[in-house]
């Protein structure tokens, strides 16, 4: 038994811990291409996986992973022309993420962390939360954090990982990071050998539709993964949930537990 | 590798697959209170392992599991004041199986199983699967099964199981049913020692709003769920894995492979 | 006049009894096919009936019945491929009962009871009741009660009516129940001469989208109608009226009025 | 059996006076406080009862009226603070609407008349029309007639019934007009010795929210229906069946039948 | 500098305002046809020019219009079939108000008033008034007037600009009306020699759809603005600036500013 | 009159023009906060103004603005708690964006530009564009370019105009650049003379809610306006006029005009 996994405890365990002022990890993360080496649920993965960390240094406890995004958009996934990539209307994650916040706060929870692991997510779990906070009143006492684990990258390691410079993170879409990260958690699931070798997808600063399908390469990848490796990723990951740690004990006020 | 998961292949060996005519099996789980000897994701996970095991068979492929349904009630589920019991309004259930019908007819599913675990889930899922067919159109090519998966138990593992008289698959809420399935697949999240021993709860044949808390036990288990066990546990799942495959293939015209 | 009926009532009487304590019913049907024998409203007029001689017994007042219920499932209604089946989405039925609930609460209606004829509906009503509530507040005051008028029939009833076995409450769709129901409220509705002879409707444990309407018997009727007789009606009418007058006195503390 | 009501009817005998050309009318009304004097019902009882008339005429079909209307605005029906009217959503009567259109398509009706009896329904029934016509596309074939009734009166039946000038339609809720067409219809239903005396309501040009009640008369009623009678009922009855069933011959090319 | 314009004002110079008892205006338009001689924007560009005019003697504020309004309809606007009627759906007008009733209630506004330039847009206005009260709760303090500005036309004005008899205000769609106010505030946006000369459109008391657009005149306008002037405009003007004035003054118990 | 705005023009001239092939522009803006000395219209002046310099040189047409944006956020406008932003919510944008675009395509509109000039906006335009293309289907012929228009700044003028380095778009809220802008546009509606001196706001990189509103300035400034001038607006805005009359040219394939 995982012990950090709401869906693996009781609910009277659960009540116990919420009780007692655990914080509560919800990863949203998608079912999207990411190249022929990097399976279909990458984003709700190192999501979950990060939660998971981040909740065993803290006791927190981390939900069922939303495992269904937005749309994915030509330059920072591919697009919605792949098969594979399973996505909901915006409204659809809104309700979700609205739903669930709203659960939450019924159960008692105070201090709630939406884990993002998809680009695309963001502001549609932005509106939900905002609706859940306007269901349930100004008062209500419950504060949520949103993030978007790749933010919580230090510059250094970008540097150490990107020695020739940093491509961006846009483009960072089943590249070194997300691979390495991959190689970090789940090494099964990676393969080595079918990365792609092109070089990185070039976009111009607008948007067209119905998508260029031209624009993205038929990989799915937006930038080579040539040269992830399981040590990059433990860096990577490194920083992620040391800060995430650091914030949610700053903004949240916990000790070190 | 687990590879009838969805999250677990990359896109060109799901394309490959959906191409060679893979059926697609969609769980759709809850996060709720199962007494105190179950998780809180036992729908989901039954959901998913059962999916799981039937895609074995018939080289089919299992999507990531909706892990949120619809409102538990108290009559089969205890209700929604329980904590830990995470819930999404009908029309949020009804958007995501919509959407994902929508998205695996684009990938050229053809014959596509929503594999049922919470007993409330189903006539949202229902709605989701026609609202999704209207917006394909009549001759899409798209079949869907839907199916709750309890309703393959066979009427003789029900006597052996219950030689006293079953109290009807209503009261089945964490009780013998979904103990011993939970035996045989997660053991090690079923607290045996902690399955409460009263008798089971009975209630009206009508419904009361605000919910009358009071018709519930305090434990959340419907009816008791002492004398499960594993093997019991796997009588069940037989029926229901050998049912489910016999469907799947006579209705969607599979030979055997 | 009929003054039960709220539609024949002036606002100032309504208003008179209701701040008595006046019980409203809000009767929920369906515009479906009920076999050649039997006319389209039958679940809209069943569900009126039923209310209107329940609310006769307690001093309630009926409300206008919803006349468009919830799409017809082919194992319990026929299914939406016949004509004059006139049915809602899910959506629509929700929003209709959650905005006559909060009308009834704005109305000072303390105990609202939603008398349910078509088995489609139940859990659109449940949602509908679940967001109105949640609309008015956890303190409202307001009672509602759902029920589905066939849960008030006897065993015994159901014994002496079928002595050779009862095909069961699924297959029930324009059979002997509600035809003899027809009988008794409104027979010149029912044609006995065109009920069909066929045997009962068989449906496997799971459903297929498109509708297999081939699984469906032609004339839409699930099980055989013969048999039915206004006496037959009359017990059934009996056993329902009275558990329904029970259950309201009981959990509404009506005193013998 | 009143053989031009849809809920009368079977399907196959409605199905077969639907491909024989039958036009459909579909009664939309309200339930709505209508004075002392008139039943909450008037306006859902006068719709349905002008469409049995005009159906009767030209071998059409009524379908099931909807009983709740749009809000109740001060100035047409006296607004939403009275006890007793119980209306619905702007976005529930228009799911009405367009469900209840979509079906009368699928059923293979050409030809359907929404006859509207609460005047603060017609806007919400224009959109739902326009959506059902957007979901079944322009080709569909289904031609939609949607009329307030009383836009058939003529003006010289006004000018005899109003010798002292007419107060205008829009102060005529629970007036004259109203109360004659049901001492017409529904005599049983009209409280004669209830009707105010007062004089007309006066309201200024603009709206304000919330609404100033005090700009309502107490009784509910606009204008006095003293002079009511069921002569001035039967004139005013002839001129909106006349002028309908001439509309619908003229523009659906029915020849006199 | 406009200083009665809210998108001209800082942030800091709108909340003194507010605070000192401001009272706001939003002016709700559409983009519709208005004939050969008057731009599409003519309803968004009346209502704002209208309510500056106003604000300016009450010192008020005009917010930024919302220029896309309900669907044309042929009796008062020529309906949907005209190239350049830009228009929305009725749930959309209803969530722009509701939002913005909502944000102005936010901003300590206590006085709103909505100023409607374009028919179709009454009701789905009403509607969202209604829902964004609705929300902020029955003692939120928020007074809102919602107006159509061509009600405050006096008679006498009327006879005079029509001495030959007023063919009714739903035929002054791009008429003599409307473009001698544009003539008054706008006079090198209207192409006088090219309004058409064609009688007045005829219209039955019902409603067809799909819509019968051989009912409407080709070139948009419903009837003849020929003998339009700035003249006239000045003086329709003036009756409606003056009649909101002293309406928002009386209702809003402003002292004369 | 100025011959690139739509609502200056005729319906007959707009519809000369479209079928000649114009292209139309939709600004996106917001009314919010700018700080004290820029007003709340900015985002939705400045889209308009690029949208028309854009337009005057390739023979285009820009439709009213969208006044009303996404929520404000903390970290890029400064969030909510401002008085005088006005936004809508996320359903609203999607909707009146989805519209719009339908509306267009109804024109026979083959080529779009969504000129977003609100950061908040992207992600529900995005989507807004989404679903109309999913309404109007796959072969409808319109092509739709979305741009947020200060992407279109050159890293040479970025240079030029902070040679100490550039905060990052994220923090130019009300700072340098729409300062610049809005002199050049607009002079007389900037308040250079309140333009607040502090340094740039400074925020984690994850979001709390309820916000937390003592991360922003008190003055809705996110980095100093100091330093603003005509002479650089006139430099950003040839950049972004440049890039977009070019990147309109090459994808939509026309010639110089």
């Amino acid at each position: 038994m995982n012990n950090v996994r709401m869906d693996n405890l009781s609910w009277v365990e659960y009540e116990r811990r919420v009780q007692s002022g655990a914080v509560v990890f919800l990863p949203i993360g998608a079912t999207e291409q990411h190249g022929p080496h990097l399976p279909l649920g990458t984003d709700a993965l190192l999501a979950s996986a990060i939660s998971e960390d981040v909740a065993r240094e803290i006791h927190g406890i981390v939900a069922p992973a939303l495992a269904y995004g937005y749309k994915s958009q030509p330059k920072c996934g591919g697009g919605q022309h792949f098969c594979g990539t399973t996505s909901v209307d915006g409204a659809t994650l809104i309700a979700m993420v609205r739903d669930a916040v709203r659960e939450f706060h019924r159960h008692g929870v105070k201090r709630l962390v939406l884990v993002i692991g998809h680009y695309e997510n963001q502001w549609f779990v932005t509106e939900g939360i905002d609706l859940a906070l306007r269901d349930i009143g100004p008062d209500a006492g419950l504060q949520v954090m949103r993030l978007e684990h790749w933010e919580f990258l230090q510059p250094q390691t970008i540097e150490r990982i990107f020695p020739d410079g940093f491509p961006g993170i846009a483009l960072e879409h089943a590249a070194v990071i997300e691979t390495s990260m991959m190689l970090h958690y789940h090494p099964q699931l990676v393969a080595l050998d079918r990365i792609p070798a092109h070089g990185p997808a070039e976009f111009p600063v607008y948007d067209l539709y119905p998508t260029r399908t031209e624009w993205v390469p038929a990989s799915g990848v937006l930038s080579s993964a040539l040269g992830a490796s399981a040590q990059k990723g433990q860096w990577l990951v490194g920083d992620v949930i040391g800060g995430i740690v650091q914030a949610v004990r700053f903004e949240f006020a916990l000790g070190e537990v």
